[in-house]
């Protein structure tokens, strides 16, 4: 009997085998097999947002009762609606509404599998043929794939490193036409670490409702800040313009592998509704995989139980880490730091490339970085900006230090000789 | 300012508004509407397979504990692979080899948020423009919602209840051609309670390699068989024909909510990765949600120690279910049951409308019942047959009773005078 693969007729859908290539996950699993498995010292990993396997960033007692509890109860095994559990809903919009000049209904809260899923949900709703979507550079490579997987057309605009990576909105109104569905805000910043005013936030609103295009505030970093500036959320100015927020207890909770995020509509006019987005979400949550069901039912322990020394702590261990991160970077040649970071988990760097003997680009310096120093770290191009690097400093602080140092050795290696 | 919907540019994806219309949970949302908010009596849910809100069908301990100790041992709060974290995989591929006469390797297995998931993923995998797949009617209609979606053109095979739902092997040749990818069968059977002889699902294998065309089992329903035949896996003949199995601990362990599942690729040949379906399989799942990372954690344990008396006592439960279920349907005048159900949770029986005095289909009849006498089943039209109903047993076997009774009585008082 013959068993080659002819005698098969199955043809397999190509667009998928790109995604590797776009994402940060493709990315660093690339960079990671070019680690030297004979180097003795420990691999630095500074090159995905996951503080959770370092003990000083354990998340709070609270929520693994309330996992318990939750179980324990067998009260949360079945399925549920796709939207979310009531009580999960109404706890995320009590919490969300801390922080707005009005207070979000349950029917405004769809739970998601992390933020992730919220991305896919609302990409999917807003692809139709044609239609376009303006995306920040650097920003967070999902929503390219994802976009591009949806065949949504992606026009990017830049964010800018002279004003603390502001939007450049100027360059928002000229991308802008009569197909643009939305702008996407990623604040607190991933990848650049900065955190936005009130009044910078309110002239995105300003610009996008003269364009009549949606916000989608990507919130997955709420809350996580500890410079000039306090986080405040997209949903301010809902108001002004119709705000989709994503979020997750992923990140301020330190739980990403828990996959429990939100998608949220900030739109006190009812406008959602009337163009059908809200149908639309809906529709897109009846076909998805849902969220955990006693991760639902924890949902409100966690959220009214946590307190606030267990957010200051991770506070103020992620301040220490930023400037840390910040101060020795300075002193490595061939690396400049723009910005000192203010919030998420995460700061960008320029490499001064024509300094460096035997580097061409970012993707060389990280894979010869992985190699020589078992430190990994992303390279700007993964993010949208070909010779930055995109570093994170959450991780347990000695590992930093360690991590940065090899960088620095590595950097005066490979430096030109004067 | 002006706050219509007219200054917005936003459309929206249409083909998502479809969906609820096409899944099990949109219809059976539409009879739950219809309930009678006054009728004293509790619901009797006979419309959908999760009986994990019944104490008679809690999970094992060991599962809940298998939980809790990974949730407090704060080693799975993170990212993981998107295939799924080793330990997990390599468990998955113990336990179905037990069944086969090849053993699978920790490679053949990726994790999934539940069977729904697996579905997604293959079902985007095959979706080439052009391509076709075949699906059995009756049947379980996320298939049909997702392919949909997807563009991937669906050919119906039936399924005959004159021999036991058997696969109409004739009708499947009669169907496929050179743009068919995969014929999808679902053992034990939902909606139909069926479960397939060794002998039957070799000659499916035949007629599939013969046709040059993948089978996709849809195994979610594994071991849950109380009749005449045992569970036979379809990878039992992955050597005849390359089979994707689909699967998930949602049913076995009664804990749908928890939404761990899987794709297996059952392929001794090797044909999968040669084809390029492996490559795509990757690709998909790197884009995709992951199942929570604790519970990936804790799935060794829960697969190495759940014991047999669990399994056994499950299976107890539902055969009597089953049985009672199969009884008094034979009382109520207007419903017949071709075939006692010998697996999963469901039976399909058929309505004799022109008995019936004042309802003209299946979905007047399911309206109707949930209004009149707060019992929730579904309209056979929703997998594909008009006219019959879906009835799941796998409920509290008191409730099953009064829920059976409710509907005898509904039908005498709708039944034609004589």
């Amino acid at each position: 009997m013959e068993n080659g693969s002819e005698r098969w007729r199955v043809r397999v859908n190509e667009r998928l085998n790109k995604t590797s290539e776009t994402t940060i996950r493709g990315t660093l699993a690339k960079i990671n097999r070019n680690l030297n498995k004979d180097d003795p010292r420990p691999t630095v990993p500074l090159g995905h947002g996951d503080p959770s396997t370092f003990p000083c960033f354990r998340t709070t007692p609270v929520a693994e009762d309330a996992i318990v509890d939750a179980v324990r109860s067998a009260k949360f095994n079945s399925y549920v609606p796709s939207v979310g559990i009531l009580p999960a809903r109404r706890a995320i919009a009590d919490y969300l509404s801390r922080d707005l000049p009005y207070a979000l209904s349950s029917d405004d809260v769809y739970l998601a599998l992390g933020c992730g899923q919220a991305i896919e949900v609302i990409l999917t709703v807003l692809a139709c043929p044609g239609a376009n979507i303006l995306l920040p550079r650097p920003g967070f490579p999902y929503y390219e794939a994802r976009a591009e997987y949806l065949q949504l057309e992606v026009r990017h605009f830049d964010l800018n490193p002279e004003k603390g990576w502001e939007v450049d909105l100027e360059s928002v109104e000229a991308l802008a036409d009569e197909n643009t569905a939305a702008i996407v805000i990623i604040n607190p910043g991933n990848p650049c670490g900065s955190v936005y005013t009130h009044q910078h936030l309110k002239k995105i609103a300003e610009t996008a409702t003269k364009l009549g295009i949606l916000v989608i505030a990507d919130e997955v970093y709420h809350h996580l800040t500890f410079g000039r500036n306090p986080f405040v959320p997209m949903g301010a100015f809902g108001s002004i313009v119709p705000v989709i927020t994503l979020g997750s207890i992923s990140k301020r909770w330190l739980v990403p592998g828990w996959r429990l995020g939100w998608l949220v509509t900030c739109d006190p006019n009812g406008i959602l509704r009337k163009l059908g987005v809200v149908e639309c979400i809906t529709g897109c949550m009846e076909m998805a995989s849902d969220p955990t069901t006693f991760i639902q039912g924890a949902i409100p322990h966690i959220i009214e139980k946590s307190g606030e020394d267990f957010f200051s702590k991770t506070i103020d261990t992620l301040r220490v880490a930023a400037y840390t991160c910040y101060d020795r970077i300075k002193e490595i040649p061939c690396i400049i730091c723009p910005n000192k970071p203010e919030g998420s988990m995460f700061v960008m760097v320029k490499l001064d490339i024509s300094s460096l003997e035997d580097i061409n680009d970012d993707a060389e310096f990280c894979l010869k970085l992985a190699k020589e120093e078992s430190v990994v770290v992303l390279p700007g191009a993964a993010v949208g900006m070909r010779n930055w690097l995109r570093i994170t400093f959450a991780i347990d602080c000695s590992a930093l230090e360690d991590g940065l140092e090899r960088i620095n050795v590595f950097c005066q290696r490979h430096a030109k000789k004067k």
